[in-house]
């Protein structure tokens, strides 16, 4: 049975910021929250967004840590409370729309984020939270569309809470927002862009709307990541870039696969998720060719290739060109730590949709092949 | 500024209608009416509709005219009323599609039909409306997940509310119920879903996942409705087809064209909507071409033509072999009429998103064109 499930309104284009007062006031929210980070702020965005506020929020948190917290939450939910928030603006990378999420969740819900994990069995807990305007300021993640906030609980696990009740209420992708973004930070959030709609693409779940944003996601990023990358100011290529992570994001409920599998665990270590995704990538893809024929050549179409073209070698070249780190042992990954990766990658549930079947033996022989590309 | 919104939620596949008794209860749905037509009661449906709820619904509306009207919705709500009924289940074409959402919107609303028309300003208007499951058994209109309602109004007039809120809550898409649809139904309506693909990608709106989405629906009709045509007992291609006319309703946020322009004023006529637009398609093809060349190219590759191909010849080609009429001369429209059409047509909401722009006298010459194939 095919459950096709799609939930955002989405506002999408150069200049999308300055419709957050009307979107805030069709959602009635007054007293908005701003959540956002430390380098968004450096890089001037809060002001911006203060601007088109025409004023500063009933209340700001902007110290989101790059992965984050249950105790970030806890903080910015404090604030919420004593400003009298009634809803939540994030402002960022993956990690302040999740923390926007989680905050969103907490001043609606009672108890703790543990409650609410996919493990806990969340999703029939999470009813409606508060409304939320998600900005996306990297072109990755999608979550400015997901459904999933994942964040490090109190006990120091990192978990994942799941629910349509968690998409954001509106997405406002403005691809002005991401026009200062590092080249570093563009080739390891873009490339994550393009894993979500290769692995989407090739997931074992039927949704054939979901698998044709996936394959545009992949034309698209194929087509303008590398230019994203290299010339930061191209208006053209952030949009596109920009789209194509939103794409990815749409594309979640189709499923992902191994890559996200195995990076989950690893990005417990504290490491990149984009990076890890795009490190991981070639492997994956190696490994799955036996299963996935017509979609490889599919994939090949859309990404320009010819017929006979290997795929992991087009993902490792690419991850070359965009001077992402050639393998895992160059992200500093001690060899001793992968037996346990490659038990948690088998177990992480995003496995299940993987189009071959994975044990931990095959995920340890994938992370052995992605030590050094 | 690319406005995208998705918000249906589907269960897709054979044995889908076995899934109403669990979406009704988590609708909270109890004592829902059930609105469909006399051709399906005759087909046997509505009974395995009552077999899956495992009786009778609290109340049953089984008249719905082939051009549903606000008089037969009165009659429908005064059994909704009657009977305590708390939610709508629409099992039919779009005919019964459209009538539920009509039962829906007025079980919720006060007033009138004509007060939440388009051109009454109604979308401002219709707030949330009584949870309503669509189950289609043609593959065309993809009104089970379309957000308008079109219908005769007590003055006559036929006019279309729409509103993201008459969006159905849920769409119950079961292959197993068009099997029994005869090959010209299947053709005619089949020709709609091809039709609302191609409308979709061609419009002059940005929306990339629309656009994708709106591919995929033009491959999959252009490979599978010949076949449904004629091998109604084709298992893959009922799937195949239910899909397509799925992905063409997930597509209308992105706006279509001067074929459902002109479709809609010749419809008034009592002229079958799908039919007419397997008519007017070869024509509004023609006119298109100078203003559509990427895009046709693109349109060709998801048909399997050759790049020089004639789309409109194939277009031609395809509604002759389909066994449509090869023209609306064909279909009894007196040319005297047209000039008044064109105007109507030219005025449409639609004809706004058509690719070129089309003025009441380019809609004459289309017209004219698809009089005689």
């Amino acid at each position: 049975m095919a459950l096709i499930n799609y939930l955002s309104r989405i506002q999408f284009d150069h200049g999308a910021l300055g419709r957050l007062p009307g979107e805030l006031a069709a959602l009635g929210v007054s007293r908005p929250l701003l959540v956002t980070d430390p380098g968004v702020v450096a890089a001037g965005l809060a002001e911006r967004l203060k601007a088109a506020l025409g004023g500063a929020p009933a209340a700001a948190f902007e110290e989101t840590p790059s992965n984050p917290t249950e105790a970030a939450a806890r903080r910015a939910l404090a604030g919420f409370r004593e400003a009298g928030c009634d809803g939540v603006v994030a402002l960022g990378g993956g990690s302040a729309i999740d923390l926007g999420k989680a905050v969103a969740l907490l001043a609606s819900h009672p108890g703790r984020l543990a409650d609410y994990t996919v493990g806990a069995g969340g999703a029939a807990k999470i009813g409606r939270v508060a409304p939320m305007v998600a900005i996306p300021t990297t072109a990755g993640t999608g979550s400015e569309v997901g459904r999933a906030a994942s964040l490090t609980l109190e006990s120091g696990a990192k978990a994942a809470c799941v629910s349509l009740n968690l998409v954001p209420s509106v997405a406002l992708c403005d691809p002005e927002l991401t026009l200062s973004l590092p080249a570093a930070m563009t080739a390891a959030t873009g490339i994550d862009a393009l894993c979500h709609g290769i692995e989407a693409y090739l997931s074992n779940r039927v949704n054939p709307p979901a698998a044709a944003i996936a394959l545009d996601c992949v034309r698209r990023a194929g087509r303008w990541l590398s230019r994203a990358v290299s010339h930061g100011d191209d208006r053209e290529a952030r949009w596109q870039m920009l789209m194509a992570a939103l794409e990815g994001g749409l594309t979640f409920q189709k499923g992902l696969g191994a890559v996200h599998a195995a990076s989950h665990p690893l990005g417990a270590l504290g490491l990149h998720h984009g990076t890890l995704n795009g490190v991981l990538l070639p492997a994956v893809l190696r490994f799955n060719a036996s299963h996935c024929e017509a979609q490889y050549q599919h994939l090949r179409q859309a990404l320009g290739l010819a017929p006979g073209a290997d795929l992991a070698d087009w993902a490792a070249g690419l991850r070359d060109a965009l001077g992402l780190p050639n393998g895992l042992l160059a992200m500093g990954v001690d060899e001793a730590v992968l037996p346990e990766i490659a038990e948690a990658a088998a177990r992480d549930h995003l496995n299940e949709t993987n189009p071959r079947p994975a044990s931990a033996a095959d995920f340890r022989a994938i992370l052995a092949d992605a030590m050094v590309g």
